[in-house]
Order: C-alpha cells, then structure tokens, then sequence
C-alpha cells in the first residue's frame, strides 16, 4: 500500500477512534472498525518497515564492499538486488488471504467526483477518488492485498524522491570543469538526447510495425507512444561510473563531460516526454502528424523548459547574507528555498525537477558563497543524506517492482528491439556530436573517451520515475516492464564493468587535477614562476570567456563575498559605487590569492582513503598545506585503520 | 487539502493522464479530466507553497529578532501570529466559488470498506475511505472547498511531525544534570502528570457538570471525556521558556528540571490518553465506573509504556563502530535507526513517539559516543533541523487552524473553568510534589524554582496533536477549540513573560554551570587540589550512585568508547575478558582525564555570542583551553560582528 494510503488510513483509524458514547450496538460496531482500523495502521508500519530494514541491509553491505575496496557492484546495483530477493519472497512466499473487504457499487452517476459521501443506512462516510481502474483490474484489486501493500503510489517519486535527488546533482556539480566544458556539455544534453530519443522512437516504431505484422502485439501502439518511450530511456543517469571515477580519480574533464550530460539530460528528457504527451492534433484522427500540434509541442517543450529555467534561476539567486549568525536559520532557509523553487514551478505549470536542478546549480554558483562555513558544510551533508536516502530508495523499489508489479507485458521482440535502440540511439548522440564538436574543442574529446561515454549510458532513477507515472495502457506496460530490463541490465553490466572499461581504454586519473575537484577548496595554486597555471578562462571558446568574464567580474562580486572586489573590475569612474556594493570579506579573500603553491584543505567530505593518496602527492610536490578544521585528526585515524 | 490527499490527487492526475488512444469523444472526456486534475495538482503546490512561504516568513522575522536580542517572542509565538493572519486571509478575504463535485451516493451495503469500486456507467474508479463524517457536516464538505484544502489530516502530526521533536528533545536531553535530577524529573513526570490529570479531569467534570445544570451544554460530556481532557492539558511544552533559559544562562538544575519533566511528561500524557480511550466498561452502561476496565486501562498504561520503553532503549543501545570511516553511510544508518523503532513500535501496538523519546536518550547516552566526530555533528544538526521545522511548522499551523476549522465550539464557561483547571492542576503538580521532594534531597528546589516551573507549565506541541487528532463529536471539538485557547495563552503570556518572571524570582544564571552545560565536552574538570569539584554521583540518592557506578564502569565501556577501560573496572580474576571486550579507544580518553583544569572546546553549537561570554570567563578562571575543530575562526567572527 502506498505510503500515502498507509496516511489516510491513519486518518482512517483516528476517525474511528471517536469516544464510545452511543447505544451498545453502535458502539460495538464502533470497536471492530477501530479494532480494523488499528490492526491496519500496523500492517502499514509494518511494510514500511520491510523497506527500512531493506536500506539498512544496502548500508551495511554498502558499507563492507567499501571497506574491502570491492567495486564491482555498485551500492544502487545492490539496492535492487536486495529489492528483488524481497520483490521474490512477498510474490511467492507470503501469502495473505484477501478479507474481501471491496464492495463494487453499481451507481447512476454521470462523473467521477474527487470527493464521494457515501450514506450507509444513516451514517455518512467520505471517501476519495484513487483513479480509475481497468476492467481486468477489478478482480486483482480483491485478489492480492499483501502486493498492493508495497506499491507506491508513482508520482510520490516524481514530487518526492526525484527533487532531491536532481537538487544534490544540480548543487554538487563541479564547477570549474563543468563550465571549461560548458559548450560540449550542452550539446550532448540538448541535441544529443534530442537525436536520441528520435532515432530510439524511429528504431522501436519500426519493431511494433514488425511485432504487428506477425500478430504478437496485444493492444494499441502508437508512434507518440514509441516517441515516448524514446525520450524516457535517454534519460541516462551514470552514478555507479561516477562513483567509481570518483574512487579511482579518472580525468576531470571526463568527469565533467559525463555528469554535466547526465544532469541535464534529465531536464531535457522530462520536458521533451511531457511535450509528447501534450501532442494533441485536432480532428478525427488524433495519432496522424499534425504540424500544427507538433509545433505546439515544440513550443510548449521550449516554453516549460525556458520557464522552468528562469524560475530555478531566479530563486537560486536570491542571497541571504546576513543570517550568517544563525547557521540553523540559514539551512532551513536555504532548504525551504529550494523546496518552493520546486512548488512554484509546479503551481505555475512549469517543471518542478528541472526548475530545482537550475536552482541548485545557481545556488552552488552564487549563494553557495555567501553562507557561513558551518551552513556550508550542513546544506551539503544534508542534501548529500537526502540523496543518499532517496537514491537507494528507488533502487532498490526498481528491484522490489519486478516482482510484486502486477500488469508486466514482457514481449521477446520488443526488449529485444529496446535494447537495440537503446544501444543505437547512444551511438547515434555520442559519436557523431563528438566528431562535430572536436571540429571546434582546443582539447579534443579523445576516441576512448568517446567510447567511455558510450559505455556510461547507463539508465536509473528518472527512466524509471518517468516509466512508472503512468501504467495504465498495453503500451505503456509494456515500455515499462522493458525500461525495467534496460535499467537493471545498464547498472549491473555496464556500472559493474566500469573498471575494467577504464582499463581497457587505457584512460588513466590525473591525480593532481582529481585533488583540485574532489571538493578541495583550492584557493589558486599558484606556480614559482608566477603564472597561473590552470586558468578556465583561456581554454573555453569565446561565448564562454565573454560569460566567464562578466560573471567573475561583476555577477560574483555583486551576490557573492566571493571574487575580486568591484572596485578592482568595475571602470575607475564608478569607484564609489563599486566600493558601496563591495563587501569587507571580498578583500579578505583576496588576499589568499598572494600565496605560491599554497593548498588550503578544509572539510573531510572525500572519501577517507582517497584522502591519504592525496595528501601524499600534495606533501611530495612540496605544497605548503594549511589545514583547517580536525583533518589531522582524520589523517592519523586513517593510518591507524590501514 | 491535507498533504496526502494531495498527493493521491497526484495519483489521479497521473492515472487520468493516460494516453489519448481511444475513440474521440473518450478522449475528449480524458482531456477535461486531465485538465481538472492538472489545474487541482497546480492549486494544491500553490497551498503547500504558502505554508512554506509562512515558515520562510518566520524564519525572517526570527533572525531579525535574535538579531536585536528581542526576548518577548518567542520563534513559536511568531509562527502562531503569522499562521492566524494567513488563517484570518483564508477565511474571509479568499472566496473561491465552490464547484459542487461531492454527489452523495445512498446504498443498501451494510459496511464501510476501506477500498470502494464505483461502476460509472462501465467504467471503475477506486475511492479510498476517508472516515465518517457526521450528518452536520454534510453539507459543509459541498460548502467551501478552500478552507479544506489547507486542512491537514491530524495524523500526520502523528506520525511525521511528533516524531523528530520528540527523538530531538530526548536525544538533546542535557545528560549530566538530566541524571543528577533524575529522580525528581520522574516524580515530576510520572506523579505529577498523572496527578494533574485527575485534578483537570474532576475539575472539568465539576464545570460540565454545571453546564449542564444551566443549559449549557450542546451535546453529551462523559467523565472519561474529562480525564482524557485532563491527559491532553498535562503535556507541558516549556520550548520558548527554554531557549530564553539557554540565552541567559539561567541555573543548569533548574533548566534540567524543566527540560526533563516535559520531555517525559509528553510520553506520560500520550499513553495515558490512550489508556483513557481504551476505558470500555462491558454491560449496558458504557460510562459507569467499573473496576475491571479501570484495572485494564491501568494495565495498558503499564504495558505500553513500559514496551515503548523497552524497545526504545533496546533499539538505541544497537551500537556499530565500524563504520567511523565513512559519516555518510553512519549518519543514514542512525537516521534509519530511528525511524525504525518508530515504525517498530506502532507495529508492535505501542506508542511510536514514546519509544522514540528513549531511543533518543539512549543513543545520545551510548552510541553517540561510538559515532565519528563528523557524524556526531551531523545527526546533531539534521535532527535540529527537522527539530526546527516540524516545531514552527506545527505552531503556524495551529494559528491558521483557529479560523480554518469549522468546527469549533467556544463555550465560555467551560475556557474559564478549563483555564482554572489548567492552574491547579500545575499547582497540584507542582508545590506538593517539590515539598515532598524536598525531604529527600540535598539540593532543595527553592521557592522561586518552584514558582517558576509553575510559570513554565506552556503547553505545545504534543497538545495540540493530541486534541486535533479526534474532533468527531461535540465534546472532542470543545476540546479541541479550548485547547487552542490555552495553548495561545501560555504561549504568549507565560512564554513572552519568562524573562521578567526570571529577574522578579531572582534566578541568576551560573555561567560556569552552563559552560559546562551548553554543549562543551567537558573531560573532567579537575581542581588543583586533585579533588573533583563536580560530580554527578556524589550528589545524587544512593539509587541513582548505584545506577551511575553500574554505568560509568560497565555498560559505558562495554556499548561505547568513553569512560573508563574494562580493565581497570571489571575484578582481577577477569582481566583477560575485560582485555577483549575494551577497545583501544578507550585508554586514549582515559589520558585526558589527568590533565588539571582542563577543558576541551569541540564544535560550536552554541550560541556564538553566548560563546564569547563564556570564554572570557574560562580565560579568567585559569582553564588551560584546547581547542579542537574551527572554534578559533568562530571567535574572530564574533569579535568582529560585535
């Protein structure tokens, strides 16, 4: 049952619960429906405590691989290992005898109202509407119980598991190699995904038309249908790779090219699946190409996409700085800001997941830097348990799913197909952009880094929110049940294989550049000579130097503490307005910047065992190194431990 | 709209927005579904987005007034202001037209099934029970949907508000002080709850008696109404005394005192309440005095508090060490912990927020220490910050919900004598227990202690869930409508009058007590005579002096790091036993103790100005101070800011 329904019975069981003062007969009455209503709440807690106890079984196996240093199974790959043992066991093992408690009403009512009175012999009793069921679901409805138990409700991972998991992407993207690599980034996410799920819808349109001609197609399937499921499956979402280019500190520009797509993929790819949904031509015919719909779907794919845009944007921005004292009131602030970037997108009809990864993206850009260190490092561990929680959460629901989903249609010819696509449609976005954008990158995107990329596409958490949204047609079981297959086969084969890909493509980490990304607050590293030795600016194309230019010299200074002071960019004639909008920690910063080879270490968010790696390479190239807060403390455990 | 049927109402626009595949008319019929359902998900992010807007609003305002140490407003007394204004804008300025979508429904079942299917002319949709609702209200379900869409389903302040303030409260529960005052704090809890409780209810009983006498009274008003009543009124929440307590430094007993007994007296009230509820006298008369249902509501007190006990402190003595390396994976796990002996115990039949309480205390007694530093500072910070969302929220909700709920009964007589009863009831709890107390301890609590845990008797939180959680009859409402009442009163007079009650009974605050107490890891301050100055167990009854020893030299070293090795505790003969079962950790911190005068500053959860105060003390006393962590930044801020 879902956690929303296990609520409203709690609402039902209080309900109930009303004191005993009537005639006998109706208080007996009373009692067994309380009696009901309680056992009830407790087979509820119960089931979520299945799903606990399951995350709790993922942690503490998450956590021996990590200690052995076992990287072939990622801890997402083993949430749903775990949530198909238990998917198998509540299928096959448990068996609950249904207590028939559905009654089927006949009823002359034109409507299906949100809200129904029922008058039973006297006493009114309110229910609301769940949905409409389909015929072939009655009897289910009455048949299992045990298995309807444990089925969320699927937009409760749309409204909430998604938001923080795209807010912790959004928030946690690095930024320097995201923005050196800016332009390609965008590219593989806008016309990438785009070309992809073109050539995917293409691809399985084809194999329905096949699978129709030799009669295996058991209900309608439309081309918007196979355009659909293209978008939702170009949704690629690589945490087991990026987990392990964390470990293994592989190149950072790699890194970046990987994470910023499969970032913003996800906006795209949710935008686009809404636009085909909206794709409505007028007339007798509604599944013929219109261009007029077609043009509305573009527009409302560009309409929402830009809103959601501007909306994550505008909130992200909003700076508070002077809450600085009160760093319990600066997290909660800055947690309610990005919790209402997701509302208002979704009140004003735009995109609450892609308006929350934008607001996470300026929010680490510019508010990031106006917060004091201690609500830093709480926003960040915060988001980073949300995640942490909510990730595993629906993997190892994706596992438990194959199972105690009750409407599979698995058809050989269509997963076959899918799989097919799926590979294609990678192929169709990585190489030929790849080829195009080297025309035009300084640093090309090297062929093994091309095949890596490829090999990443690995699928997750917003394919299978998308999928699961909605499941109440043939084809949209059957895109379903094979986007399940896809997302399993992408997390165990390719997030399993990671490190001997890596090996193969003979891609190799950079430690240094790693040590810089791996969240080092690096304040300028500096060489002997005096040249800056690592400069975003000089290796991006114009566009990017231009943006990079204003932001650094007016943006940061303007919203953040961070930056040059506005009376060092700003022209000699606007001196004292630059000096009324600079703040007094501005100049403070800067003048770390004066300091050669120097690496300020602050906070110990990194892997401990990396750590060691690191500083030894930091201490052999004779940085000097300032340490601030307990790192010490953290080296000397770490050698103890090894 | 409660939050969970707005996310059901998610479920139908998702189930709604299937595919357009069907023949034209259906289709077009899907579309206005579609859209309803579109434009409902639109309008319910918009509401829940004001309730953020309010706790944004609040937030605001409450650094504006710590910012200028404004004491006579509490953050909750705000929130209660600001969530009336939103209450007074909802109710009479927004008029939104109803659209009349209920349509009672008369059919011959004689049940009210949790699932109900509604044939709409050959189509079945799903409506879940709500719970009944009584014939008067009827009509107001047609009558303003608005008012209802802010309403909130009571059991979520159950299960999902309660919870964290409860876990926060007994895992913050200063220890030290806590177990010197032990005894008194659960005299005071047990004894005093209960006694006001019976005091409250025969009070009130008296009043309705009245009542009913001149006419008065609208509806029937048992005696267990009254009690139950009783047990609401008794759960003291002195949050805004308490923080003006921590501000200025008021006596560390005193605090401890308070701090304890409402802590523990919300777990009294709750299963008290609940043993009340289940008073179900057999025979024809359901609200005769009879002795064996009063026999077993006493023993389902008994048995409910004492499982929640157990399996909270069962749960929280679950230690794992072995994950020190990675906060992350620790600080879900403990996280999970803690959820899960909520659900473990509502599955169980007992009282969640109960066993939650002790799990709380029992993990901040043992496995806090086994946690890593930074996952000490994490769950301490995620808890306060959940802690600080659910308690504003909870208050601005109970100011909106004084104009938003439609069933309030204010009768006058029953507010002034429920006031009257409130007083005496606290006096009864209070005065007689503290003379009898008095007689066994060494520390007597004063008369202007007593006076002020008198003034400090405000009821909360735990109130008002506790009367929200039932308005189905007329009795339950007036309790509910007078309940808001006192909350308000207390709230706002008691808690913006702490400050002048404090310097008009004369109680000054001990620094050196509170810099001790405020959250510095104190390792043993030792005086230069080698005496301990201070020491919990030489102050305490001999009981208590027991418990200690048995702690501090056993349990400590066997669940936890701290305290003293095993080896220097457990006999000789068991020398190689207490080898293996004491962990290396342990003979480090016993190294610390030899220090004299030495005090060890770790993190900075404390207030900063506070801080300041507090260091120039310990300058001047002479302490040798090692400072661990970013405490020496934290001070250069603060002189600067000043």
């Amino acid at each position: 049952m879902s956690i929303w329904r296990r609520l409203s019975l709690f609402v039902l069981a209080s309900a109930l619960c009303s004191c005993p003062c009537r005639a006998e007969d109706s208080a007996m009455e009373n009692i067994v429906t309380e009696k009901k209503a309680e056992e009830s709440h407790r087979q509820d807690s119960a089931d979520l405590l299945v799903f606990i106890l399951l995350l709790t079984l993922t942690i503490l196996t998450i956590w021996l691989f990590k200690h052995r240093r076992f990287r072939f199974l990622h801890e997402t790959g083993l949430a749903m290992i775990y949530g198909l043992l238990v998917g198998v066991v509540l299928r096959y093992a448990i068996h609950v005898p249904s207590d028939m408690n559905n009654i089927t009403l006949s009823c002359n009512v034109n409507a299906s109202p949100a809200t129904l009175l029922v008058n039973v012999s006297g006493k009114f009793y309110e229910y609301t509407l769940k949905g409409e069921i389909s015929g072939s679901e009655v009897n289910d409805i009455q048949d299992n119980e045990m298995l309807r138990k444990v089925t969320f409700d699927p937009e409760v991972f749309f409204n909430i598991l998604l938001p923080p998991i795209i807010f912790h992407a959004g928030y946690s993207l690095k930024r320097r190699h995201f923005f050196r690599n800016l332009g390609s980034i965008l590219a593989y996410a806008f016309v990438g995904t785009v070309v992809s799920c073109f050539i995917i819808g293409l691809l399985m349109y084809g194999c329905v038309m096949l699978m129709k001609q030799i009669g295996h197609l058991g209900g309608d399937f439309f081309f918007t249908d196979c355009l659909f499921f293209g978008s939702i499956v170009s949704a690629t979402d690589p945490v087991t790779v990026l987990a392990i280019f964390n470990e293994l500190q592989v190149d950072a520009d790699l890194y970046a090219l990987l994470f910023g797509e499969s970032v913003l993929n996800d906006a795209v790819a949710v935008v686009l699946s809404s636009s085909i949904i909206a794709y409505q031509p007028e007339g007798d015919n509604t599944h013929t190409f219109e261009a007029m719909a077609m043009l509305k779907s573009f527009g409302i794919f560009l309409g929402v996409f830009s809103g959601s845009f501007a909306l994550g944007v505008a909130t992200g921005v909003v700076t508070f700085t002077k809450l600085r004292d009160f760093p319990l009131l600066e997290t909660a602030l800055f947690f309610l800001m990005s919790w209402s970037t997701f509302l208002l997108a979704e009140a004003c009809g735009f995109t609450g997941v892609v308006a929350v990864l934008f607001c996470g993206m300026t929010q680490a850009h510019y508010t990031f830097n106006n917060l004091s260190p201690e609500s830093q490092e709480r926003t960040k561990q915060l988001f980073e348990l949300l995640n942490f929680l909510a990730e595993n959460f629906i993997f190892s629901y994706m596992g438990l799913t194959l199972f105690t989903f009750k409407n599979h249609v698995f058809n050989p010819i269509f997963i076959v197909g899918a799989f097919l696509a799926v590979f294609l449609g990678r192929a169709a976005n990585i190489y030929p952009l790849s080829f195009l954008l080297n025309l035009g990158r300084k640093h090309k995107i090297s062929p093994n880094f091309q095949h890596m990329m490829m090999f990443a596409g690995l699928r997750g958490a917003m394919t299978f929110a998308l999928s699961i949204r909605d499941t109440a047609t043939y084809a949209r079981q059957m895109m379903f049940s094979t986007t399940l297959l896809v997302v399993f086969f992408t997390v165990w084969i390719c997030g399993g294989g990671t490190t001997q890909m890596l090996s193969c493509q003979k891609i190799r980490g950079f430690l240094e550049q790693s040590c810089l990304m791996m969240g080092f607050l690096c304040v300028q590293q500096i060489g002997p000579d005096g040249v800056e030795r690592r400069s975003t600016k000089q290796e991006s194309a114009w566009f990017f130097r231009i943006w990079y230019n204003f932001d650094h010299n007016y943006l940061k200074p303007l919203l953040t503490h961070s930056g040059p002071p506005l009376t060092a960019t700003f022209p000699a004639c606007c001196g004292p307005l630059a000096r009324c909008l600079t703040s007094p920690q501005a100049y403070e910063v800067c003048t770390l910047h004066a300091h050669s080879g120097l690496i300020i270490l602050c906070g110990t968010r990194f892997s401990s065992l990396f750590y060691v790696d690191c500083f030894i390479w930091l201490v052999k190239e004779n940085f000097i190194i300032v340490f601030i807060g307990d790192i010490t403390l953290h080296i000397k455990d770490d050698k103890n431990s090894m």
